[in-house]
């Protein structure tokens, strides 16, 4: 781009500068990419490809697809695996090991569920070891093994993250956005971290932790996809095109986790993507949906369903219910804002102080404690997953658990689909204080979790925490209209004999609005939950619960978790639904400051090698404005320091003639100079002759605007034609952290 | 903004011009606003207000309420007197006058539905006139009295649009489009606008023309949204707000025409939107949400469905047929680019030639070559709506439309939901008959019809014309599934005795293709149909028909038909989706040009009141660059035209001592004048200090991205400090045009 030093051609006998010099227009590692330049290079390299030849699409949709099935089969196997894994802590399957224990009681001919549960060929450990299935003795020896197992596994997984991937641990999603908005981080989504965040995912998910496995979901997606873009040249050699992959590969992350497609998509557009052309929607549509049906057609589900919590109800909702709701998106709200203190406390804590050194015993800690208090409550010990689907569900007829032991009405057949509103059974009560304990455990134990060193996601604990709060609620409810159905609230709607609550809602309800409180996402979040449903019609209660989940918590702090992470790691990130209402100008942020020393600048004709090499070694900015003179200060270009170093370098090596005292000359014409001065240096290529420039009148919201919109990395700041600055995104970053009255150096870049 | 002028105090007595002038900040009408300006003028306002008081949002979320209610209402509204104008055409309910023809047969008795459809309440006009209900003098009364009806609604229509509201014809999405980008057409969305376009769109369609009310319904909403928005100085003293109420109320409209608030948000965000910040997502979903429940509520289809077309199918779809579904997609795109080229060209016609002059004629002479064509057509007589309808549905044990003449297996239970493949009856060999040349008839008359001075979308005709070569495509994959299952690419899947086929889904899948053939629309059109259907398995069929659909009509041109109206009418659309690609720079596409006579500038300090009176009535430009001095051309800041105007009058009525020969000033200090000068007039206030500025070697992909991403109206170009030329938006447009070839003058601005 720019390189109009091509054109005329020059005096001298070689001139290697007006050939692109190897590694100019690269960034390192922890860097910020300029997106303006990124998008423009991708045409440079497209009317190439265009002059050349057209490259057929066929190959790179082969690719896609390719990638978008590994990615779908390694969600599959995650899901067997962990299955399989979480069954192991509490028995094995003697006929055939690697069956989990719905598996291996698959062709066992028990009448009822519950005696199915327990068939022959499944062996606890305590039958295995002590021969005794029942008593105390047993009771015992399975908790140990359960322990046992539980540590065996967090042992394993953060052993594996601390020694191969330090990047394969937390969530990902907080480092994905900073990456999506242009950051450079090595690795990160590297082979290594797709391969041990998938091992140590299984293993974290099936040890009893509580986490989920969605959030690591999406960076293994986006895993696959930065790694499938190192096949085409498109992809891999520009940072911007980069991201638009991993913009589509984070909503097939979404739509495996979930087989939720749409919500995938929204979920990429609204809470990761920054830079998000409309052209992007397209693929990132196409690659959820691809991802979602390949998922399926592997099934790991068991029931053929596209989703995770597949729910029919058969009820519909009425006005009055709106209070419950709303109270549940109040829940959510103070929930949401609780973890997010609570739980960046803790990370700060564990930043700061030596605690922190100690990621295996902070693991193992938290492994005992959670198996220890887990085990004994049967809604605590199984999986998370399977316990929001237990409470998502409605009791139909056929349903077992003792969350539906209503005492039954002899007068109506047990088959009928509406079972009308009935009196709650001791063991309703019964598992309305075990949900009660669970509650607090999970809320406890999410806190301290979220954060340490194995892969750790967060919806599947948000929405547990949710969907105990909103059954609870929902049981509440029903019964309280049961029993008072004349009074005037329950009297509309509620007869007699008429089934006018399903806490089943409740508890979905309840989890939206938990899981919102903590992202603070809004239409993704409907959408993902409304496609697990399947029906507009509970889209409105769903709606009213994260929007007052949202309001609540951003009483508290606008920050989501992610944002929370993102800041608690110091990386820049500009948020870009964030606004800034501040009235400061551009001459107020850049710099220098007054009476700072002022802007090294280098001039257009008249500086030597040794003048340049003595500026790049003093200073540590990342590039340089070039002017035409000391005089009159008007601005020419900018030069970035590393292609300045590569530059010269090249030169060195490779150039005769080029010595200390030559003159390096950024304009198109070599100036006039004595006979018998060396050779100069001719450094046009290099330079960036459109920079990026404000006024030093331009009110800091349009400048802020600009960086976001157009992905900038700095900024030149010029009084009526004369350059007086710079400002870079970090300075942006810092002036905002400032206004807010954060200290800007204690949480930035560490 | 940037109002620097009142820092230091005058040394004048009186300096009014520290004061906000009124007017300056405003818009002519036909011209393009300044997005960075007004979303910096809100967050001035906003500051203000938040420093005062803390205005209730409850109001505003009430008086939202009610605007989304008035549009749900009116698209009731609208359904019901359409279906009623349309029964009209027919006959008459004698019983009460003001019930559509279902109504009035809807207590009757009769045991079938095609005797239903017969009840005696409902009077056809040769009933009623010469007594008669059969033979042919009572067909040629039907028919005359329906050209009669068609005639009048049709001759009604268009004089009213014609005498109270020349806006309200066509579909106004291009409109609409273009407001949106940011252009300024008075009227366009005002309460004339809106009533005149409900009455006459009711007519239109009830006239039975080959257009439909989807598209004009989003015009629809976007005038409530926009009288709505004078409810709150807010959106109302600003253009960008009042855009972001737009972009939410276009949202509402797809919403309440299809009852598919995603898709309605997707449509939003893909075709309409152009300045689109993040946090409009969530308005947009709750508006369409809320009007789907509104109308709902209202529920004008009779069926407690949100939706236009509920369907439902029973069976799967097989690999095997997406063979047939891309042939439907590749017809989809062959009849888009065809139709595009050929409606264009027809309109181009209609605007450069005398014929243009009758727009009444032209709406009476389609009218009534519909109406005479379509009369004996059953499948043209009917609703198009209905059709389609008709069309998506699937053949159940209940059906009695001829298209569903089969030779009944004895053996099936006539009450068996999934039917058996059978072989096609003479009824169905008639209906696909008639509907070949009902397809013919439609192809020839949208083209002609789309454009002409009445409410015309074209939503409706496609999805029809796509819905007929679907069904018929449909019914003969069938057939020959059924006559041929030995053959290999049936038998995998196509035993005897299965429902393999369902003719009612490649109706739906060349519906979509049509309609993203004419549009060009992609996620927002699959998520519309599937919201239409509710099941997601049907995505990759309708994917697969729209991906196919937009290929092959991009072949042909790139342009969607609202695009190339876009181009028709010459307004000034940036389209944010179409890439730049080529190499020029903005020193090729400035003014002015080498050899042109030199840019008009102003200077800081040495013009008079008479100098400047002199530029602003010589020139016809819009704005003016001021530069610190001619020797110099360093850029100070720009002024507009329309500023200056209004402050120059202002001055001259109400400052004292302003005279032709006052010297102005930009600058914030008053320079030094001789004693006997007159008072100088300060006009720092009215100049924007900080003009977008690019340098001459910027590549022009860069500059249209920032006209894009930004919303910019001009942009001044520098070289080294110095101001060298100016880009507006209308100099990017022509340099664009001129680059791919076509003549820049004669599409634009007429």
């Amino acid at each position: 781009m720019t390189n109009g030093g091509g054109i005329n051609s020059s005096t001298h006998l070689l001139d290697l500068l007006d050939e692109p010099i190897p590694g100019v227009g690269t960034y390192d590692d922890f860097h910020t990419i300029d997106w303006v330049r990124e998008k423009c290079k991708d045409r440079e390299r497209h009317r190439k490809v265009n002059k050349t030849q057209n490259t057929a699409d066929a190959g790179n949709l082969k690719r896609t697809q390719k990638s978008l099935e590994t990615l779908s089969a390694l969600a599959g196997l995650i899901d067997i695996a962990a299955d399989w894994m979480t069954d192991m802590k509490e028995g094995i399957c003697l006929n055939a090991m690697w069956f989990n224990h719905e598996q291996c009681c698959w062709g066992s001919n028990e009448p009822t569920f519950e005696a199915r549960n327990k068939c022959p060929q499944w062996k606890t450990w305590a039958e295995l070891i002590i021969g005794q299935a029942d008593g105390p003795g047993s009771y015992i020896m399975n908790y140990i093994m359960y322990i046992f197992w539980a540590l065996s596994f967090a042992f394993l997984a953060v052993s594996l993250v601390k020694v191969f991937a330090p990047y394969a641990c937390g969530s990902g999603i907080p480092e994905i956005k900073t990456i999506l908005s242009g950051f450079i981080i090595r690795g990160y989504l590297g082979k290594w971290t797709l391969l041990i965040k998938t091992i140590t995912l299984v293993l974290a998910v099936a040890s009893g932790l509580s986490l989920g496995k969605e959030g690591p979901l999406v960076h293994v997606a986006c895993c696959c996809g930065n790694i499938f873009s190192y096949l085409f040249p498109k992809y891999n050699k520009n940072e911007a095109k980069k991201r638009e992959v991993l913009s589509a590969a984070s909503a097939a992350g979404v739509s495996v986790a979930f087989g939720a497609p749409i919500g995938g998509v929204l979920f990429s557009l609204e809470e990761v993507s920054y830079y998000f052309p409309l052209k992007t929607l397209w693929r990132s549509f196409f690659a959820a949906l691809v991802a979602a049906f390949v998922l399926r057609s592997i099934n790991p589900f068991g029931n053929s369903r596209l989703v995770l919590f597949y729910v029919e109800y058969h009820t519909p909702w009425y006005l009055f219910e709106l209070i419950p709701f709303i109270l549940l998106g109040v829940f959510g709200g103070l929930w949401g804002a609780f973890f997010i203190r609570a739980n960046l406390a803790w990370c700060r804590r564990r930043k700061t102080t030596k605690f922190g050194k100690f990621p295996v015993l902070e693991v193992i800690i938290v492994t005992v404690i959670t198996a220890v208090v887990a085990f004994p409550n049967q809604y605590t010990r199984k999986n998370t997953s399977e316990l929001i689907k237990e409470l998502f569900t409605d009791c139909g007829p056929l349903e077992s658990s003792s969350l539906c032991d209503y005492q039954t009405d002899t007068n109506v057949s047990q088959l009928v689909d509406d079972i009308p509103d009935r009196p709650a059974g001791q063991g309703v009560y019964d598992a309305m204080g075990k949900l009660a304990l669970a509650l607090i455990f999970k809320i406890i134990m999410t806190i301290f979790t979220f954060g340490i060193k194995v892969p750790s996601g967060l919806f599947i604990p948000s929405m547990a925490i949710g969907a105990i709060a909103g059954r609870i609620v929902g049981i509440a409810v029903e019964q309280l209209a049961y029993h008072h159905h004349d009074w005037f609230i329950f009297n509309q709607w509620c007869n007699v004999g008429a089934d006018c609550v399903t806490p089943g809602l409740y508890a979905m309800v309840g989890a939206a609005a938990c899981l919102g409180g903590v992202t603070r996402m809004t239409v993704s979040l409907v959408i993902i939950v409304f496609e697990l449903t399947g029906g507009l019609e509970y889209i409105v209660p769903l709606m009213a619960a994260v929007m007052t989940s949202k309001w609540v918590g951003d009483a508290f702090g606008r920050e989501g978790i992610y944002e929370a992470h993102i800041r608690l790691n110091g990386y820049p990130f500009l948020d870009a639904k964030e606004e800034f209402t501040h009235t400061t100008l551009a001459a107020n942020v850049m710099r220098p400051r007054r009476n700072e020393v002022p802007l090294t600048v280098l001039t257009q004709d008249d500086m030597t090698v040794e003048d340049l090499e003595a500026t790049i070694n003093e200073t540590t900015y990342n590039g340089f404005p070039v002017i035409v003179s000391k005089e009159s200060q008007r601005l020419v270009g900018f030069a970035l320091r590393r292609d300045i170093t590569i530059a010269l370098e090249n030169a060195r090596r490779k150039q005769e003639g080029i010595v200390t005292s030559s003159r390096v000359h950024f304009t198109q014409h070599t100036p006039t100079l004595p006979a018998d001065s060396p050779r100069p240096l001719k450094l046009r290529s290099i330079l960036d002759m459109s920079p990026f420039t404000v006024t030093d009148h331009t009110p800091m919201e349009i400048v802020v605007d600009i960086f976001r919109k157009l992905g900038l990395r700095q900024c030149l700041v010029t009084h009526n034609g004369r350059l007086l600055g710079i400002i870079t995104k970090k300075d942006i970053l810092r002036h905002m952290a400032q206004m807010t009255n954060q200290d800007p150096e204690s949480i930035m870049f560490n």
